[in-house]
């Protein structure tokens, strides 16, 4: 195939962040996507409904004329959240709420650290049809076992809240897969971003260290990501695109302590159009960023199309906001087309 | 005890460089240690009779006046090295020669990839009486399992050269250290740096990203870590110290691709009296630092003492060079007097 035409996608993770930022890479999200899942760790965190609003609008001005692009908006939990504040956010539009541990990744210090604390907040979550997302990881266990020991605390919320949707996002280890195989749950889902399907531990510390390929949950072995590529070339219904974009400026990235995250909004269609091209199942691609995840959302699927061709895409060395993207400088035999 | 005086320490592990940063950091070594066996990993390397005296003049040069420092020569070993070189290097003062696999760490691209085509001059450094000192990974096997994959190697070398004394440099795993003891070989021995009895990867990839605690071979899990504090404080007699210690410019760590190396020449003797007083064994710090190495090495103790006094240390942030040491900021219990 020289090119291939797939139904808009979804991406069901992104951070757009604010400001500036916002307004810089917004468009590399909307150019391809029909809709994104924004995730609330922004600094401040979007909390309320308030903040739901707010921050819509903020995405919405930041969307450049023309392009159609819908946020789908969440908020973060914290031991602050109220069940009010979520029936409250959901009126307001927000489709889920973030759970993130104490301290596992960017602007967590105020992160959630007894989940069971929550449960009051997940019930009216389920009551009023609201997608639990989650950063699975237990910070105090090794970096490498964090994923897997998490997985106990999910078994804990779906005996709780046995209705609760819950997506378990990017997730990066075969123990994660196998956990979701082994529930057989209909309301249990993972996001799987593009760069857990290329890199492993070895692409970030193995050679020199690549700043710009180090993100949370930190890539794993070859076997782990192996596993979440059969997932994803298999067609497995509880498996969808949440890329985790997530842009850094330069210098946060380049120093002595770097931010955890990878910027693949500009690459991430034409990254997975080759990753499903070389396996001779491009005919899957659509499903994996178009409909398995609207399909659990319970989202109509996008209007509209995106044409990925079979042409060469030098990816830029940078991006404004002075981000460095995912696979910056490399050459890649897929482009999507505006 | 409020302060120790121990015969002068041996560092059997250096990289002094070359040039600017040389005549910057042997000052750093030579402060403190008697004698310091200096990497050949260099540009262009360190690789027979010449390059030794040559090396040797310049790291002398840099030597401020008044210092008692004797570098301990070697000669790094490529597909090129013959026999003849090695009698040669031996005669010019060469202690000991380092085996590098291909592209395990900076400046490795010439390194070894088929250990059986050395056999003929590792036999003439058995038959010279000359050390091998082995960066022990096999770069084609996962991160965190290249260190205990690469032990079947030193086994070939045993066989074929059962006299020849080796060092297995800046072990990190428990697997190697229960492979020293399965070996029950007097000719085998281990270096232990100071940095990888404090970190674990967690502290490179766990939270930020922390490029001044990347090294090769990567600190690993905690269980490692802790076989590797029980070796050096149990007193050992095959584990001694060698700090690796491993500067490189701040722009060559904060960057794209970051540098593997540790700056901790200026802290280790501090840290380590830490370490020692903090599990109550002071009075086995000078075994691991002054002499159980020079006893492997077949060397005289060194003259002369150095103490450390409990008084605070605060670790400056940058050192000559532009070089962000370990412990960079934090503040130690323990200081080496000059």
């Amino acid at each position: 195939m020289q090119s291939i035409t797939i139904r808009r996608p979804d991406d069901f993770h992104v951070h757009l962040r604010q400001g500036a930022m916002l307004r810089d890479v917004t468009i590399e999200t909307a150019r391809h996507f029909g809709r994104a899942l924004v995730m609330p760790n922004t600094d401040p965190p979007v909390l309320n409904a308030g903040h739901v609003n707010a921050y819509r609008e903020e995405i919405l001005a930041a969307v450049p004329p023309g392009l159609s692009f819908e946020p789908l908006m969440t908020i973060k939990l914290t031991h602050a959240t109220t069940p009010k504040i979520v029936r409250d956010a959901r009126k307001a539009g927000a489709i889920a709420a973030k759970l993130y541990p104490e301290g596992v990744t960017t602007n967590s210090q105020e992160g959630v650290h007894d989940v069971r604390k929550l449960f009051p907040v997940l019930k009216a979550m389920e009551d009023c049809g609201m997608v639990l997302c989650v950063h699975g990881e237990l910070p105090e266990a090794f970096c490498l076992q964090r994923e897997r020991e998490f997985l106990p605390k999910l078994d804990d919320i779906r005996r709780a809240c046995p209705d609760l949707k819950m997506v378990l996002e990017h997730v990066t280890d075969a123990a994660s897969l196998r956990w979701l195989d082994d529930r057989q749950d209909d309301n249990v889902a993972v996001t799987i971003t593009v760069h857990h399907l290329l890199l492993t531990l070895d692409d970030v510390i193995g050679g020199s260290l690549k700043p710009h390929h180090f993100c949370k949950p930190v890539a794993k072995t070859n076997e782990d990501r192996l596993a979440l590529l059969h997932a994803v070339l298999s067609g497995h219904a509880h498996c969808f695109l949440g890329t985790d974009s997530a842009p850094h400026a330069q210098a946060k990235k380049e120093c002595a302590e770097g931010c955890a995250g990878i910027y693949s909004a500009p690459v991430a269609l034409a990254a997975l159009a080759d990753i499903f091209d070389q396996n001779g199942l491009l005919h899957r691609l659509e499903y994996f960023t178009s409909t398995a995840g609207a399909d659990f959302y319970g989202l109509p699927y996008n209007e509209g199309t995106v044409t990925l061709e079979r042409r060469s895409f030098p990816v830029p060395r940078s991006y404004p906001g002075g981000v460095i993207p995912f696979l910056a400088g490399r050459t890649l035999p897929w482009k999507a087309t505006d």
